[in-house]
């Protein structure tokens, strides 16, 4: 299939590799040169302009936020010269609200517009293995099957409305965020009893708690190891204020995630916005100054 | 063995059960009688008073929280009149406070005291397969091995300080009720953009929550069943609340904790004491006028 | 002097009209047009366009919020057809993020631009007893002071950064919804030991709560009297988002505002939005099934 | 009259004096005997033990907490000891179950129980000008009425039930804290934006904020200033606990106050328990790395 990709960061890389590897023609734009060329040399096409990616049958896009999204695909005008009939599927984790927009400004123009944001992280993009949630119009999300197969395990359908595979990514997130504070709380506590957080998070882990999410951040949390970061601390507050303007634009109070927020910026201001969002774990410490 | 064994509440019952069928001398002693007479029924002997279950080599209680153990076990006189080096294993969820008073106690009289809570719900215990944290003297502790063994699947051990066991316990129910007001949460948000909560929970219990813990209490939470309880909301509270006193001792602040002691006492307010403690999360969808 | 108006809301009309009557030449625009008839009875000229507010030597305004104030400004044109060295006074409460942004753009353009917010409701507007917090570039603010004379009892001047005169107005307003949330938890309380909330908040109001946040909105809360509004919840929510959004773009954790964004949304689900923000009160008794 | 007076410290001391003063005959305890001594000089007899202070009309006590109540009135029998008919004043801020308490075991002996906690520092207690909040059965406290008067400039009667002095005052400290955590989240804030809390807390305690509380802590916390302590942090966390346990009992959450204990307990952990509580500042300014 004739596929534009726009955003090669950490994640999107891997993902447009994976379409090569799957035999897709892939056309790609990205602002920094040096990751396109790694994409070329893979046997992409490189895009000049972000619309030249937008000219094929179907247009995945992987950036940071609503603010890149805007930028790249409307404040020029690369959606208005897309291809008749392009279908996109958004990967990237971005507002409720803004997902509403671009479904608006799709279906004005005739195009198909695809929530399709992703669990996992780079290395679980690299390997094909991403959980894919997507929503929008059927025959659009059809028509993406199967490059939905070629970079995930595995891909839930979520109905027509696009914003809906949105909140199910932003409560997601949310949850992984709570269970990192979780353990944060639960570790310092027991730490203070002389029960170090690895012998904690071991019983724990293995019993009630045997999710991923629990083995993986605990292991982070009880060595303290918040580098190379898997996923940056400053991206998880950008998640966790997605929850919350979700939640505020339907008046749902969302009093953890509101804990959450507050503990990540006091982890900002800390110095630790770079670090992976794991560190969000050293606030609690720092409250009970035990991070001797 | 000889074993004594006091607290025949839902957890009690199964364990002395299976004590009995591991071919142990049980001598039970119950506040109620019908619960006594049903053990009795399965071979034991039952005690008139509290310290007829302090005779053999060990005790095992299971009682409801500090003031139910305090009452049965110290102010009748019963510790007192203990068999020269008993060794108690105390099964139940119970302050860290008491717990080292209840250390000092037995130490004083010669007796070994062995914090030994358990992780699971009363058809765990009756099938013997109880997780169980135990700290304590290490005599105290291997005497008690083989009963473990009959009650549970595993054991683990944290060492001398009895305290150590408790803190863990608190902290474990402590991210069990975090868990659930974080689905509470999560489930709200997505139901006001048209994501159901059955649907929701399985993507996230199918991928990264894939832990008994979201998938029992989702599964609750998503039908809206808090009845028949299998832990009560109003216990759920107790255990939160030994958490902050666990915290207050040892200046840590828990923000979590303190969010779920506000959201347990509305649930409480509201009439949902004796519903399991799954009902947390109508708390969030009342919160949010999102109850119908 | 010559003074263009923008805004005759609740609170526009009445200071519009007192510079009327301290003898000001005043042009006023309003999107709607019944007001600014209103005011065309007291003297003043009927612009027909925003622009025609900025031809005089200042111009006032006093709009809703940031959009209102970006659509009316900026997106027409309105502040690049701005006669030569305009001063704008922006009265109204803004994000911290747009007032910088406002005093860049005036700035680009050769204008004045001073953040003038207010303290005060309409019948203290219409008085002239406002009391106005401003900063911005010295001889701006020198040119307004006489307007400033005209509508307010008293002005701060806090230096030539704009923005810090949001800040204060935007940090004094979460107090008031704090004294509100102080109040409501306060009088909860009492009222489950029996002493009402205006027995409780007269002995607290008549000795160490002496003032008039207290007073006013303490009588409001016992009475449980939310109408008619003098300050309507949803604007309150409103500005305690400001209150979060500077604290969010300097890594300051706000917890306290964090909870009454999560209580305010809770009143706006069960319909408060148009009532006083004193009904956040309503919020801590029914979360104590306490409403009744 | 002849008056008992158990508890002679920073309080203490200057309401004895005071009714010394008045012209009662004083018979005091106190667990250390400097204080005792001081109080000797001034006129007032020792007693060798708290039932000495039991023998007359009236008793008046102002002891720590709960604790120490409960060991020198009820463990060493000074209650059962009590001359026929004494009416006691309890002028400490104790829990309001430890007050039902007082009341049953005081109404068994045929003895009168009011409770009359004050609102007042050292120095408003030594000039005999505290608040006084008191209830409990009428004869009672019409019997302590001239005591009253000499030892503070007002007294609110709030009825029969002796526990709603204590809700009171519970709740008024509590709406202390508050005041000090409110000021402590917007001075930060507003230092974020180049506003020293000085210049912020006179504009608002000149205009809308008006009372003491504001005026005397807001001093404190722009100068940093918290030695000597007039109330110690720790003592705060203490009323915050009561408030907590207030509500606990009555089913009523209290996230604002959840949200102090958590703060406290930070302040504590950083070794700010023996400064003034108005320290509860610096925990908004650490979270904001804003403390240099």
């Amino acid at each position: 299939m004739d596929v534009g990709f726009i955003g090669l960061g950490s994640m999107g890389r891997g993902i447009a590799a994976n379409l090569l590897a799957a035999g897709h023609r892939v056309t790609v734009w990205n602002r920094s040169q040096a990751p396109l060329q790694a994409l070329v040399a893979l046997g992409a096409r490189a895009g000049a302009a972000p619309r030249d990616a937008l000219q094929g049958k179907v247009l995945l896009s992987m950036l940071a936020d609503d603010l890149a999204l805007r930028e790249t695909l409307l404040d020029g005008g690369a959606l208005d010269a897309a291809a008749p009939g392009l279908v996109h599927a958004n990967l990237a984790t971005i507002s409720t609200a803004f997902a509403a927009e671009l479904a608006r400004l799709h279906a004005a123009r005739g195009l198909g517009y695809v929530s399709a944001p992703v669990f996992g992280r780079p290395n679980v993009a690299a390997a094909g293995q991403l959980n894919i949630v997507a929503a929008g119009p059927r025959a659009a999300f059809d028509a993406l099957r199967p490059l939905f197969e070629a970079i995930g395990q595995q891909t839930w359908w979520l109905g027509d409305d696009a914003v809906r595979a949105n909140a199910v990514k932003i409560a997601g997130n949310f949850m992984i965020a709570a269970a990192i504070e979780t353990m944060a709380e639960a570790t310092t506590l027991t730490r203070a009893y002389g029960v170090g957080a690895t012998e904690f998070l071991e019983i724990l882990t293995g019993t009630l708690f045997t999710a991923p999410v629990y083995r993986n951040y605990g292991a982070q949390i009880a060595e303290r190891r918040y580098e190379p970061a898997g996923f940056k601390l400053r991206l998880g507050l950008k998640d966790v204020r997605l929850a919350l303007a979700a939640g505020d634009a339907g008046n749902v109070p969302l009093p953890l995630a509101s804990l959450l927020r507050d503990n990540l910026l006091e982890a900002m201001a800390h110095g630790d916005g770079d670090r992976d969002w794991a560190a969000l774990a050293e606030v609690a410490a720092r409250r009970a100054a035990a991070t001797g």
